[in-house]
């Protein structure tokens, strides 16, 4: 799966802006925070969901990169001391340690610009009332009723015990919710799917989104520093509550496999052109166990 | 001018998310940074500029209210203790005295995202290629080489004495760039311009954005807190450079009027249906003396 990440890489690198162009100082650092690091899952399931539609990869590595610009503030601001406070991200300083708060702070605002700059700017569909439903799915999936609403009910549900129905609605909107963008803007850069299709792939994202808390939660449970790249044992630390609190962790071990059958089920209406979308449910379930 | 505000302030709350619905403490409080106050210079030049290519007020209301969100989002992070630490803003307690810090930041994050979402969403030109080229002059407008940019100047040239060009070259992008926008935007809800008209209007926009920093930078200097709604006489204190410490307030005066001149004639190739804009002009200069 390296040649996604690779190409990612080099895509990210031509879309931001050059270091040297002013303000080099935010540049260099928004390119700091988005390049160089990361498993890239977003991208990896845009391109695999762009198999299922036929989509181009000069199309595929746009969209990828909005979703994945959108994923690298949501870190950039997290980290800040106001929020989760951490040092420490994908095994480097956190752009404010790095660099300062200020900066980080609009590093953060300007990489959210430059995602929707991306997803307006680049021909990404045929038909561009269907680029417009691809800005206004991602928008919804990282504003107020998304991933920004998932970090203000995580904020106000620290040092809570969330019940499992609660801890999944942070979550779908935390984390879930730009993991789905992810899976239906890769798609919408190809052929038109099916109802059929469309609902197996979004039924797809819902799992495999929440899948990826359900592991990550296990990891900071049970990884390292080292091999998280990320402060360990951060989230009982701080009182977070997540699905290790809330079920165990054999509970969460089960819940992340019965995720796993979900996805696989939800594609089969799919055939094989999502064979890529059914390992990386794999990939996204078993990097760890 | 009322009209247009009380519009403005209707739709705004139209399309912000209720205070109701969860997660109902960010949603209050994104509603608290936007509602209820500002001069809404932004929408009255959208509203203008949507009268020179005769644009749908149902139209303009929704580009108007982008643009405005994406100030009011900048207003909010501007104001956190990071950045210029205010605890005042349209003579209420700034977002993150009235909240916290974390949700502040988020407010900020969130706004920015529903003023793309809304330009995403919402029919604002016949053409859907038209209404990407609106989302990208926003994007560019508000990003690294816009506005965000000009903050990151801001923060580097704090307690340094900056020349004339250097000060323009920051405002340009600060406040100048998101002026432009605003008129930009508010004039494609209409029918296509000629190439005339539209260097007319972007010659105009530019001058008064620019008109528009320099008399706010003399309304600090000479203002008081309780006229301005905000701190007054910060600028200085903070050692931020303005047109006053670079210039003098009588050459920031001169200049002010200058921009006013070249304001009205860049609308001449404009005819009679960009009065408003003229009047906008008197009103961003002469508001002060």
């Amino acid at each position: 799966m390296g040649k996604v990440q690779a190409r990612m890489e080099s895509a990210l690198s031509r879309l931001l802006p050059p270091a040297h162009i002013a303000p080099a100082r935010l540049h260099e650092a928004m390119r700091y925070a988005a390049l160089g690091g990361g498993k890239r899952v977003r991208p990896l399931l845009s391109f695999a969901a762009g198999e299922v539609s036929g989509a181009a990869p000069e199309r595929l590595e746009v969209a990828a990169a909005a979703v994945e610009l959108i994923h690298a503030y949501s870190l950039v601001h997290d980290d800040l001391p106001c929020m989760d406070d951490d040092v420490l991200r994908r095994g480097k300083p956190s752009v404010h340690v790095e660099y300062d708060e200020a900066t980080a702070l609009l590093v953060g605002d300007a990489l959210q610009t430059l995602a929707f700059q991306l997803l307006a700017e680049h021909r990404l569909a045929d038909d561009a009332r269907v680029q417009l439903e691809m800005l206004k799915l991602l928008a919804l999936a990282a504003g107020s009723r998304g991933m920004a609403g998932g970090q203000q009910i995580d904020l106000e549900s620290t040092g809570k015990p969330l019940a499992l129905p609660e801890l999944e609605f942070m979550h779908i909107h935390k984390t879930g919710a730009l993991i789905r963008a992810a899976v239906l803007v890769g798609a919408a850069c190809g052929k038109p799917l099916g109802d059929a299709e469309h609902t197996g792939l979004d039924r797809y994202a819902k799992a495999v989104g929440l899948a990826f808390q359900v592991v990550d939660d296990l990891l900071d449970y049970e990884g390292s520093t080292a091999t998280l790249g990320k402060t360990a044992g951060k989230d009982s630390r701080q009182g977070k509550p997540t699905y290790v609190s809330a079920i165990g962790a054999t509970g969460a071990h089960e819940l992340a496999l019965e995720l796993r059958g979900e996805a696989h089920a939800a594609l089969e209406a799919l055939g094989t052109r999502a064979a890529r979308l059914a390992s990386l449910a794999d990939f996204v379930v078993l990097r760890k166990f």
